[in-house]
């Protein structure tokens, strides 16, 4: 039931048994959704029953044209959409009849609804992981758009928010690359792995009829058959592995959502958004809310939610199909639809947003934050074990505290008296842009690095 | 947004900006749910302002009634709803703005959104622990009808889905009226926990307007205003409450359901599920699927999701309002109707249900399902140590076994060969009757405490 | 099985099959830790056994006093633990039977291991209750501490993390008082809830003896025995609710301590952690992260999702006990026990932290945090309408932001030129003091309401 | 913390701020199951510190040597663990500086805690992996065994728990078979997606020092380091995948369980468990409860929820690495754990499970089940629409039912009359032996084509 039709409920618990039953049970409200695979599948079975002369070529073109009239009926709107006939198999194949008649009838030899649905439903969700990884690597693309621009601003890099060491604005914004290509890379997997049909699985046990399996299977798009036909109409692996995947990627959109929330107050100023992706206040014309980056935030409970709602469905079911499973679709859609609003308002907030170079350098020019470059020098130029290298840069940076200044501002004398061997190059790596430009092992967040990974991404991407 | 404004995402992240930014922030798809409270609360509100000399009693007079007027259109379907008013509260000012001018603009006076959505939100969760406990009342009243005409049927108990000990039909059914008499203590609880007007926080810190927060706390049913408006406008667990009280409902009516989708088997053939709540099948017309049992039995899936959606939406967000709390409504009315439609199926379906009364019977007098009454009547009779008399008992089932027969198929040479003490009259104790009818501990399954729970609970529902 | 004996598990799936039962089904590793529970239902058992006149009081009294004995023996670590003896109450009893001989084998009489360890497990959770609530009152107690101390700090009200209005240190302190309180309120009608006695369901069914249910149920402080055996034995509810109120209890946390986290950052500096609940760095000795803030934070984690497993596990399970509930138990363990940890550190925390008064000011006076008050002078002292108020305040925003200075900054005559009737007295509502002071509504932030609300906490929790 | 370990806090939440934050903060008593990886780990970077000139070779060789002295002291449970040094990288370099002096402080040149937790942690997970596979394939031949001894045993084929159609043992045995491959599909593609090394991304920005990470992602069996050093210590995704892949894993585990525990059940008889798996009863010795399935049913609970409790843990985190992190490993022990236990326990409990050939196969031929058959014979060779065919299998169905027969029981006169031209060869697709053998399509239940997936699973497993 949609949305819209369980608001009807709102106090009705009173209703007829007849009205309850009909709420509960019917799926047309949402499985509707599912009316272009549904007809892209009937067309594949309808051409491979001709093909294997277990219905008539000629019946099985008249269908194929029928269903083709239906796909356009939904399409445009006109489409008499009946509770009465439960869901959107029905719908299609009643409306068939109408339009065709008694062929209609031969359709669905050697079929059965459940694994008509199973093959509906597969074609939608491996559909979302190719939307999922188009509109990541439109993310990606803004990220390495703002990872070009800034390769060498330099910002603080954090732990427990705290400032740790500097860094790249560049670095910062490929590490998201990263983990958004790590989304990619899950949903390819996931996609994979449920291409293949269970289409001829029938209701369960396979079937009598000489069926051509690998011909709708390849009809379809999918690499072949499912091997077992309890399997194929019990399984929901394939959305189950969907919402993981679209889980994690909402918790890394959390995550730099968090960022972006941080990133817009007053004492960090790190970015603004822009005028699109905030919301203001007529009373406060200056106010900028991150209203978008907290939404984008906010999806992870939905979509986890439904994550967590499907396995729950599926705990101890016993093979193989239950009416239970029929819960599995409002859930993948609404995680689905969120998971690409979330993705397409990050990558234009990301887009759009401006850095704020001067408050992020000044951020990053605190806190002693080139402290380990100098307990690093102390290891490489003066041989101290590193243990050692960190306690006398422990007694300079407490001397720097005291005297309310930071480590570039020591003099020499002042190491000196900590540690004789301290010579004047010392300097050359506390100053932020050495740091980060110091940071050159793979990986790291060096200018020189970052350029080579934007570099990467560029062609990954093009 | 709704589930159907979601929908015109899949695959367009390629939409401009402004098109995602308002899809992803508008909620008026879903938040017009909340217009019967919005209004109650604007009228109250309204009314206090005039009463508090902060508006003239003219301008109260004229607001109210204008918001009577957008409610009775909003009933009727006339109202006309748009997504540039962003929300409910918007969309009914600009309304009443329409129809009564100038005054419309004093209705928002010591007020913001963000105690308004935090009044209409909690109004409407309240109203829904209301609902609940009527359909829960419902149901026990079901499951009692159920209760009174089986208080002796005879039934096997289980533990491990094992037969252990015979129990009565009407003891089973208010196993279940005392878990929905938790459930309806719980919502009590969560309603009453609720009842404190957010109503005056205003944006976040009160107010300066000489308000009384006490009187549209009163006029809307509250038990007084809250009293941080720092927490008032912050706080969700009025909403948490109740996906968690529901969430446990729903636990049990899984619990429920999978009993009524096994004793449905073929192999078990306890109760036959009326047409109503059966689906069939066009080739069997026998069949009678328990299609409404599966679907309760998954509805805990959606509830508690959306549990685990909400509690992870409020993870960690600091003080006061975040927009991404918005994503609390949608999660609410989904699980309300879910679990609303569910109960009122359960109440109809145990309503109709029939149980067999012979296969009840059967199947409690199998699998010596009396031996535990021997080991007690060893006990009480022959003043055996408990561990003793299950050692005796043990070696009689053992006896039994071998002999193909049940315990009371034993001879009393049988008996007495393991233990000469046995006397002719253990034999009343075997028997499936007696062993119910001998249980008459508080709480047990002896017809006469059953008939006794019925009669409570039958005064404690009329 | 408890996490180290787990433990030997990993990479030993090849271990013989007596092994794996033995170590998939013990589980006296992790209920040992209900032996003062169970000791305490048993001696309750014994006492109504003797007073029935089921058992001699001679034996009950030797009973009585060999459970003391074994209480001590587990007290101070001599109890022989057994997995040979599976769980806490067969380890009692074999030790019992040690102890005094023949009487052990009656303290069974009329009982179940189903009751026993409901009895037992419902101890244990109503205790959890009661230290939850008394960690709460000491964590109130340190916020109204800070409270108290900082009534009148003016500091940022926040919305989406931008300054939206000037508050109270001492009411955001009292948020969470609030907060806590409702999680209290939670506990209390948890441990209501639960307070009935389960012990006399015997296996499921009730029992024959004449057993007085009211008599251990008094004895163990219940209010009163269950009503219905099976539900008796099948419920989990009271750990489930436990779970929920612990989880929202948790939320409360994260919320608090992703607060503590960001006034710990070197952008924010609010607040500053003692060196106790700060960790450091060896490298950089003015480092204070907020180690426990974040543990505090994470700790929803695996709080709430014990709330999931448990659910989890009781979805869909028949009546009455099956094996499944026995991993109640060790989820309820961890969260209590995480629970209670976090509810200590953050006390202690909040306790000894530092606001830094300064920072919080400066903070509170930026970004035009009194447009609300100039908006609402407007409609109170000039009789504006709300909008139109809202209108000339954004004006005057727009021309302050201009000029680079903040609304106190205007002068009357920028004023004037906005809005002609404007007067003098407008600048008393525009400094943040006199901002806080005003909001005197009920709950509002002014100081006197704080003080009002500290001295009504101090009053409930002495 | 440890279980253990936590426990002390029960009830003692007024302990001093030390002992509590010092419980809340260490991480030893858990983290030390990392010992070995993180021995492996520093082996590894010594040689490359000693390969690229940044150590010496001798220093290289006597910290190499003195780790796996410390590795021995640590199998062999005499290694000093201590709650001072916190963690188990601490407890390794104290020991190592002990057994080696000067060198020892050597070791963590170029390298961070937050590196080395990732490479650690990672190696631990990538191991699961590889235990999780092995397991799963045991699992699997397992079922293979019971698929190819019953490859022709006829059983009922249900849906919605009611007898839909003929199937085979053998069939319903590699349905569970293609669930497992999945699962190891999935944490093999989790296993190659995690395989990249985090080691030299140090704090979190990378190093000056001329590391080769190439090298240590070698010597540890990594295909290479990761690409961004913000990321490499920020990111916890493997955990995630392994945890959600090995949720789906338990979610097939508790179907099975689920159908182990009906099968089990007086009513059914479909299946007898041996004595090792399950658990009896002193009083009543036939009694075998499945205990084992249960518990293995219920596994799903705490997988899933420690999948929650790590996703709610990660949600809304900033970069880099937040002390809420170390929060993911006793989660992830505790969930590898049981999968593991819960693999082993199901991989017994089927090699040993009876199946009961009688009662498979009168179940299997009850209900009408061969209705199915009967409609497509009439498709087939009477070329009815399947719509039409339906219809007179209905009929003909309504009137066994009538006769109180099944529908080879009907005459052919009987058929005759409902449909002229039904030929008595219709009576050879009515019998289960003959159904299942008529349903060869690809994946079908026939005994054909099950005996071609036994002999390609004997293959792939072999």
């Amino acid at each position: 039931m949609t949305k819209s039709a369980n608001t009807m409920w709102g106090g009705r618990f009173a209703a007829g048994p007849d009205a309850i039953m009909e709420a509960i049970n019917a799926s047309i409200w949402f499985d509707r959704r599912l009316a272009a695979q549904d007809i892209a599948g009937s067309r594949a079975h309808a051409a491979m029953l001709a093909a294997t002369g277990i219905i008539s070529d000629n019946d099985a073109e008249v269908i194929r044209e029928g269903l083709l009239t239906v796909l356009s009926e939904i399409e445009t709107g006109e489409f008499p959409f009946s509770t009465a006939f439960e869901d959107i198999h029905m719908n299609v194949e009643a409306r068939l009849r109408d339009l065709i008649g008694e062929p209609a009838g031969r359709l669905h030899t050697a079929r059965s609804r459940n694994d008509q649905v199973a093959v509906d439903f597969r074609l939608w969700v491996r559909d979302q992981c190719d939307q999922a990884d188009a509109a990541l690597a439109a993310l990606q693309a803004a990220l390495v758009g703002q990872a070009e621009a800034g390769a060498d601003w330099v910002m603080p890099g954090f732990t427990h928010l705290q400032v740790a060491q500097p860094v790249t604005w560049g670095h910062h914004m490929l590490a998201y690359v990263e983990m958004f290509a790590r989304d990619r890379s899950r949903f390819a997997d996931a996609r994979a792995r449920m291409n293949l049909s269970p289409l001829g699985a029938a209701a369960l046990a396979g079937t009598s009829f000489p069926i051509d399996r690998a011909m709708t299977a390849d009809a379809l798009g999918f690499d072949g058959p499912m091997a077992n036909s309890l399997d194929a109409v019990a399984d929901r692996d394939f959305a189950l592995e969907y919402l993981a995947a679209a889980s994690i990627c909402a918790m890394h959109l959390s995550r730099l959502a968090e960022e972006l929330v941080i990133w817009s107050s007053a004492q960090f100023r790190f970015v603004k958004m822009s005028d699109k992706w905030s919301t203001g206040s007529s009373i406060m014309p200056q106010k900028r809310n991150p209203d978008a980056a907290e939404l984008i935030r906010a999806k992870i409970g939905r979509i986890f939610g439904a994550n967590v709602a499907l396995m729950t469905v599926m705990k101890g079911l016993p093979l193989t199909y239950s009416k239970d499973m029929q819960e599995d679709k409002e859930q993948t859609f609404d995680a689905a639809d969120n998971l690409m609003l979330a993705l397409a308002a990050m990558a234009g907030m990301v887009g759009d947003m401006t850095a704020n170079q001067d408050a992020l350098r000044l951020a990053a020019a605190t806190g002693f934050s080139t402290a380990t470059d100098l307990a690093d020098w102390l290891v490489r130029e003066l041989g101290l074990p590193f243990r050692e290298a960190h306690h006398v840069t422990g007694t300079l940076v407490a001397l720097a505290e005291d005297k309310g200044c930071d480590l570039p501002d020591l003099t020499l004398a002042d190491m000196q008296a900590v540690h004789a061997d301290i010579r004047d190059d010392v300097f050359d790596v506390l100053g932020v842009e050495n740091s980060v430009a110091s940071r050159t092992s793979f990986g790291g967040t060096a200018p020189v690095q970052v350029r080579a990974q934007v570099a990467h991404w560029k062609e990954v991407l093009k």
